[in-house]
């Protein structure tokens, strides 16, 4: 029995619990499932925290030589193993040619991004030129609004999430404000409906249905970072583009967690980080993407020599020539120290595939889910026993790999007694952790680990 | 006798020279100055290329086991000694602790960039609060002009030097552009006079006169790439300011070259890279200064989370706390594996100061003039023989390290024979060769060499 292609993962933890003769809640069970991973060796490819070596770690209630349960990766992604090897060839390199390694060696520094570019593609569903790797996250944002948020009179507004990213919603309060129009006025903010956590596609269809004709873009997260709800980027699209409006996300929480198909669903354009699920270390290259179907029309509103044709880019005689599509964006030359860990980290993913990645994810967030659910659900006849909500979709189609939690003890004490006992999550403001298993890295016995860390974790809680 | 306090080059060589009994062309006079070189020292900071090396160096005509003669730290300056365990350190970090590195170590990365920023504002002769270290220097640029060109009917206008910088020329027909304005009316390239290869500081001075009511901003560099070209930023400020211009500097050539006074000269806005000669690294982390006078009126019209106050930034309420000045035009989170090399090379700053490298530059650079006026200059009586012609100004007040040469045989040629015998320098089109000795890591003797190596160049290129 393959238990990755059972169909839920309550049933495969129940199927592979009666196979071997064990609770579903054994560690037999997390055991089995590690074994028939056939992503389980990627986990090598990545460098694991000791316990002893987190500064959190408290090693009176911890065995500080085991590697740490790392469910931060939606945060900051492990470093993988090559990326010190490359750092150090393009040390050397510089350390021995200087100026000449802008053009010569395995990674000219000149062009390196556009090396690792087709990689980079893969990963998000996109045609090579469709992707640029350069930049920050919100700056890139910023210069793809540029172009894509050409508000007038009848058509001015931006649809996204109450409370996006605190950087996105800056991003676009300063873009109304540069075209002349009122945040005020021009920014509509989608909130769930009262007492639910996650918004409802149907809720979002139908604003973009009924305010359509006003909206100028609608510019939506893939996975939102503080529930981690992943939002119908298809259908969203597909709607917001049937009223007229532009459509672009914020790939930032979604990119390397969950499959993307930018380019089939016609997304008009996107962004993203790396140094998350993409472990490219902390200010990594961030992406940018551009559906080639706006490569001749769309143009970018800064401009850059490195947006420049490369062929004559070093000619400089200052008259540009555009390169057509996200290309044309480009700006500054890109950071060779910069490109090496991501390649490094998109190697990785490129020993697999995303389906790969995601098939396995939703088995392993299953299996948190279904031992939290077993464990923490809000019993009546119990009332003094903690609990916990998960604010998440319940729909694995409606999320990625992580889980945003919620207490009924102070979460800020539930954070602090994970961390003693050798848990990498975070905490988020105003109420949650949030705990993503990393299909790249993480295993199914660090989900039964971190159950069990939990379990001491709300003692603790409960008896202060 | 202190050789670096001797009104002009010239004299020095020859005071030298008569002290040791020798032509002032001999090996000897170098080596004497750089034995009376007090920042001889700061060379050993740094990783020089052996010849061997370079993948240009033809052994058959040079000793590979030589150092090169690196002059060419106007492009891509060298590494410092310190960048790489500094790099280590943090890719330690990131093994072991991973995201606690954000808050944690001597380099938290969550502020990283702020603890170089000190530094980095020495060398510009700003305050700390007028600086950040953030994106790429041409982001920064636009960034900037977005908040200082606010182009009216009346003043419309950026006046800065045809032939800019192929990407800052670009940046400004955006810029016209993005405001409804046409870079046909509204840009204002300033040429040299016919037959001449600098401005004229009275030509910039009287340009403003007559036309500031109609520059909105006045955009020059600091150091003119081409030519080698050092403006009299002070002045132009003056200028531009009396008319009510704002007054902006690329000082991409000039930061770490030459003295800066951006705060005392009262200059509104630059920006700056930093891998050239404050040796970051390929793609390094770009600079960018506001005055303070503009701290509370002048705000970024682009904005991202990283421009929050530090101290709530991650509460993430979408309450933005702006940032004062420079400081609120961050957007997005800065990559620790940039702060590393560029704190190593500022370290070495910081053990000298910019006017002592400066008051060693003009003699190193004086010294390199001497010689080729002395060899190179077109005789009249030897028709046949090669010459050069230095198209940056003689006067060194108006120069950086920066020499441009052209050549009465073809350069490109030239360029290669110096190549192969172990010259690291570059070539611009469409006609020179640009030659930097730079003071921080650059010898005397290295100026000599290069001399030496330049006839063989020449006399190489004639008997072909
Ligand atoms: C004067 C000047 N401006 C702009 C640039 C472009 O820099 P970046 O690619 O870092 O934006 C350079 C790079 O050499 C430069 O010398
Ligand atoms: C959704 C989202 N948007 C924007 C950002 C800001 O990214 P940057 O600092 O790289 O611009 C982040 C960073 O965590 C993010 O998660």
């Amino acid at each position: 029995m393959d238990p990755f292609t059972a169909s839920t993962p309550r049933e495969t933890v129940e199927r592979v619990s009666a196979l071997l003769g064990c609770s579903p809640t054994s560690a037999e069970v997390a055991a089995y499932l590690d074994k028939h991973d056939k992503l389980q060796h990627l986990r090598e490819k990545f460098l694991v925290p000791k316990i002893a070596d987190l500064p959190t770690s408290d090693l009176s209630l911890v065995d500080g030589t085991k590697e740490c349960i790392y469910f931060v990766g939606n945060s900051l992604g492990l470093q993988p193993k090559m990326a010190r090897q490359y750092l150090d060839e393009e040390l050397e390199k510089w350390a021995k040619m200087a100026n000449h390694g802008h053009t010569k060696g395995t990674r000219p520094w000149a062009w390196a991004e556009n090396n690792i570019e087709d990689l980079m593609a893969k990963i998000v569903g996109a045609k090579t030129e469709e992707v640029a790797l350069m930049n920050g996250l919100t700056v890139n944002l910023h210069l793809l609004m540029l172009s894509f948020y050409k508000p007038t009179a009848a058509r001015h507004k931006i649809l996204l999430e109450y409370k996006a990213f605190p950087s996105d919603h800056y991003a676009v309060v300063s873009q109304i404000q540069l075209r002349g129009f009122d945040p005020q006025q021009s920014m509509l903010l989608l909130s769930p409906r009262p007492g639910e956590d996650a918004l409802r596609t149907e809720d979002i269809l139908e604003v973009i249905e009924k305010e359509g004709d006003s909206i100028a873009v609608v510019m939506f997260s893939g996975v939102q970072y503080y529930t981690g709800q992943l939002f119908n980027m298809a259908a969203i699209t597909k709607a917001g583009q049937r009223k007229g409006c532009y459509v672009g996300f914020d790939c930032a929480h979604a990119v390397g967690n969950v499959e993307l198909e930018l380019h089939n669903w016609g997304v008009d354009f996107a962004c993203w980080c790396t140094y998350k699920y993409l472990n490219s270390g902390a200010g990594g290259l961030a992406g940018a993407f551009i559906h080639e179907k706006h490569k001749h029309t769309i143009k970018p509103a800064l401009l850059g020599w490195w947006g420049h044709d490369l062929k004559t880019r070093f000619q400089m005689n200052n008259v540009l020539e555009l390169q057509p599509g996200v290309s044309g964006f480009r700006l500054s030359n890109q950071p060779i120290l910069l490109v090496c860990p991501l390649q490094a980290s998109l190697e990785v993913f490129n020993m697999t595939t995303m389906q790969l990645l995601r098939r396995k994810s939703l088995l392993l967030t299953g299996y948190l889910d279904y031992l939290v659910q077993h464990y923490y659900t809000k019993d009546p006849t119990q009332p003094h026993k903690p609990y916990v909500h998960i604010i998440t979709p319940s729909d694995p189609q409606q999320r990625g790999c992580q889980l945003s939690f919620s207490f009924s003890v102070p979460f800020q004490k539930v954070f602090q007694e994970l961390e003693k006992r050798g848990v990498a999550c975070d905490m988020r403001e105003p109420s949650v952790l949030r705990i993503a298993p990393v299909p790249l890295y993480n295993s199914f016995t660090d989900v039964h680990r971190f159950i069990e860390t939990l379990a001491a974790a709300l003692a603790a809680c409960s008896s202060q």
